[in-house]
């Protein structure tokens, strides 16, 4: 417990120290801070170890309720879920889709392997390069599977979401918590395009302790009249709101929260997908 | 300049103190904090008046670089959006629809009213009231076309979005900037449900200098290489981060944000709806 008593004794940065009151439901405070120094990830590094030297370093300490939104490159990278292309042997679907939508053959021959179906094709004069919005094996439905070149070391690889992203949130968590004698919560994210709405925002692709969605039916609203559904996506909010400091060039991936109002449940991100008869919106 | 000098000498909340300090691109900390006791809003009352009122009480000034996040709602409310159902004669094409999902027709008039074109209408059994997912005339495309009942005196009224959310915003941002003497943001949020993604996050409907995406084309990732396109929806970043401190009781209607990266630019929400032949995703 000597890392708790510590936490509980060292000065924090005030941003925190502050957020760290007791906070009501819908009010109060909650604060974010980017974890400094973490350095480039490489297969096989002790991400949970990084993570806890860099909140060391800054002299902070995890607390009970605290949330560490991280991007799912750098628990990719540590688990060695890259691909080199060189190593890759296209099949007859992957050179049919590249040549219909301009993609290196490889590239999407990883993308099937990632996918239990292409939504769509999509080949635009502007791009030097197609895109494939793909249903991901974990459900998602994004560009390329969440099959991702950028800040990967060499042109030549690239890089895949997790094996089980809700595994790799809930092992980081039990490290945090182990270290820090504390409950926390992990969300692990990638950074997904949208129907409709320009622009990207980051979405939860795992999670440890944090509920995917909050449920506030049967709940009152502020004239004492029963709420009807209203289920706000906590996990996908603590996401997005990850990106405002998540630097895009891949060096500040681990975003703390503290101040959230929320209680830790058994949660999978993938229970933010929808199942396609409940989706109202396709 | 008196609220500015007081604003520099008064103590403010150590949380917003703290995340005050220079903030580097995609890293430091962000801040945020729920205004208290904003009262419940009637037509025709001052939200700007009432903002400014409820972060005086709380000892807070608003700094270079804030920005105020507001849920529509409130801002609605002030304008008088609100129709009483008595007062609406549904036309042919609302009794059809709403005799298909199930709907009082009055409020499918007051939809479609707000709509260029209804892209889906749905009944399901569990629910007690289909949805007629519908495109809203500034180019949102929504759950009825953001026309909602909850948070209004009765039962018998529904709310709209504002009728320009870009320009409420705007005159919230200049009342806001001219009793602080300072320059600020404002984004003003609703609650959309997402195709493919379960639960609700809060997106921006109007914007006052706050951007609604930030170009990282051409910046370069941690090995130097050129990024391919990397837009963030900055807006809806900030608005969905709005949602973890915005109680669904409709108490905490506004979230002020302080140590965002960020700068200034004229502005508009439906710079966030995405063209028809640009969406990847149908």
């Amino acid at each position: 417990m000597e890392p708790l008593n510590t936490a509980m004794t060292e000065p924090v940065k005030p941003a925190l120290a502050a957020s760290a009151a007791p906070v009501q439901l819908g009010g109060g405070e909650v604060a974010l801070q980017a974890l400094p120094g973490i350095p480039d990830i490489e297969p096989g590094d002790d991400l949970a170890r990084l993570l806890i030297e860099s909140l060391e370093r800054a002299g902070m300490a995890l607390r009970d309720g605290d949330i560490l939104v991280i991007a799912h490159k750098v628990v990719s990278k540590a688990e060695g879920r890259i691909v080199r292309l060189c190593d890759v042997e296209p099949g007859a679907e992957a050179l049919r889709l590249a040549a219909e939508v301009g993609k290196d053959p490889r590239k999407v021959e990883v993308i099937l392997r990632e996918s239990t179906r292409v939504v769509r094709a999509v080949k635009r004069a502007q791009q030097s390069e197609g895109t494939l919005i793909a249903e991901h094996r974990l459900g998602f439905i994004c560009a390329n599977a969440a099959v991702d070149e950028s800040n990967v070391g060499s042109a030549e690889t690239v890089i895949l979401l997790p094996e089980d992203p809700d595994r790799s949130a809930r092992r980081l968590c039990e490290r945090l918590e182990r270290h820090f004698g504390v409950r926390v919560g992990v969300v692990i994210t990638d950074t997904f395009g949208r129907p409709w709405r320009m622009g990207l925002v980051n979405v939860a692709v795992g999670l440890a302790r944090v509920p995917s969605q909050v449920s506030l039916i049967g709940g009152r609203d502020a004239f004492g009249r029963e709420l009807s559904v209203t289920v706000p996506a906590l996990a996908d909010e603590l996401a997005a709101a990850s990106g405002l400091l998540m630097s895009k060039d891949g060096k500040t991936p681990a975003i703390l929260f503290r101040g959230v109002d929320w209680q830790p449940v058994h949660s999978r991100a993938r229970d933010l997908v929808r199942p396609p008869q409940e989706d109202l919106f396709r």
